[in-house]
């Protein structure tokens, strides 16, 4: 596998899965991690669409957590949806991880409509209008709502899935507002929510959210999900997520 | 101070306050007292409405928690608001905790609209088409949305508000969707919010909302409320909350 200057490949430490990055560039995170595993309810069988796949990190953990028949990874960046590529080949997964060098609002120039049953999706998490932007133009696409926001990731979403097919998102807990009602909007009823903390009793940072398509009004929220002990190490419920911990 | 049957005074344990209750109808619980306590904030000489005061709980605790001028409890049950009455007499607060026995959807025969600096209110938590409902017809029109639902409430509130004025709300953690969704619908924006959670670690189970009318989107989401320790016990935090903690 021939890598690029600056590209390195890190061990998954999961079940023997590598993945090429380039940190310069944006590398992948905890909260990555914690959607593949929320998301890991995904059913057997089930067609992926993984809006924003990055360096593929989530498609590429997915196809190991669970017995999906098929992901799309759809990045608009092209050196990076090529370096996800080539961590596709990398795990031996061309087959199942498939990448898409387009902006998700060009989708259906590339799949079909209402023909998927799941999606993830880790967007960018501020508004276009937010924030620091003196960041290297990779790092500012992959955080900041240039290309795409939030309803457009939604409405694609809705677009491309089945009738109660389910959709599952990690994002910023301050965007718990647009993210409700953007999703009742578009008929992407809220059915599951998990807030992240990094440690117990801080405020919580992170939200994972799962949606169905034209389901009934009725929401479950879980137990918070803390990252940290006290101690500054990671806690039972993230090291069995990482496959770390000792049975 | 004449009590009919089945009515107590419970002392309050709060600055000396008392409250007369029928506990075979609708007794307050934490939830009121929470709310009160998350609602400090409202500003000196505020001029507030209680929607749905019950026995008067909230309202008589905010005399005391905060420097208000005058809160005016709705309430649409003829025997719980001639109660919640006599319970400000009893504290001797006539001048500044009035009852109005109406149903919130006709207020405005009562009070002049856009007037008012806050909102508190403690409303039915169900929707009216769910849960058991053979319970006392106090406890039915306290608990399920027979008489008017959130959607009443929130388009009341916006009503009685000045522009900029603050409505603070106790509800169940799982009408967050329709919480997040009818407020910022009646433009009311959700600005702060606090989950509560009966011990550390499990899932919420209320939600404390602080929203403004017209202001900008932005959120902010408090840390945890714990409501007992693991040894069943109150946590500190909930005892300075009911002024019982050692200093």
């Amino acid at each position: 596998m021939e890598l690029r200057e600056d590209e390195r490949i890190d061990d998954l430490e999961y079940k023997g899965l590598k993945i090429i990055q380039n940190c310069n560039g944006f590398c992948f995170g905890v909260d990555s991690v914690l959607l593949s595993d929320f998301a890991r309810e995904i059913k057997e069988n089930s067609e992926v669409v993984d809006i924003g796949t990055g360096t593929g990190i989530v498609s590429i953990l997915l196809t190991s957590k669970t017995k999906l028949k098929s992901i799309y990874g759809v990045e608009i960046q092209e050196d990076v949806a090529e370096m996800a590529s080539r961590s596709s080949k990398l795990n031996h997964l061309e087959d199942k991880f498939r990448v898409i060098n387009a902006n998700i609002k060009d989708i259906f120039d590339y799949l079909e409509p209402y023909k998927f049953d799941a999606i993830v999706t880790n967007p960018p998490y501020k508004k276009e209008n937010t924030g620091v932007k003196n960041l290297d133009k990779r790092q500012l696409i992959s955080r900041h709502e240039v290309e795409c926001n939030l309803e457009d990731i939604i409405t694609a979403s809705y677009k491309l899935l089945k009738d109660l097919g389910e959709f599952y998102m990690v994002h910023r807990a301050e965007r718990l507002v647009d993210i409700m009602v953007l999703l009742r909007k578009h008929k992407m009823e809220p059915k599951r929510i998990r807030f992240v903390h990094s440690k117990a009793g801080d405020k919580p940072t992170l939200i994972l959210v799962k949606a169905i398509k034209g389901a009934r009004e009725y929401l479950k929220i879980d137990k918070p999900l803390v990252i940290y002990k006290d101690n500054g190490e990671y806690t039972d419920e993230v090291l069995e997520i990482y496959d770390k911990k000792r049975k």
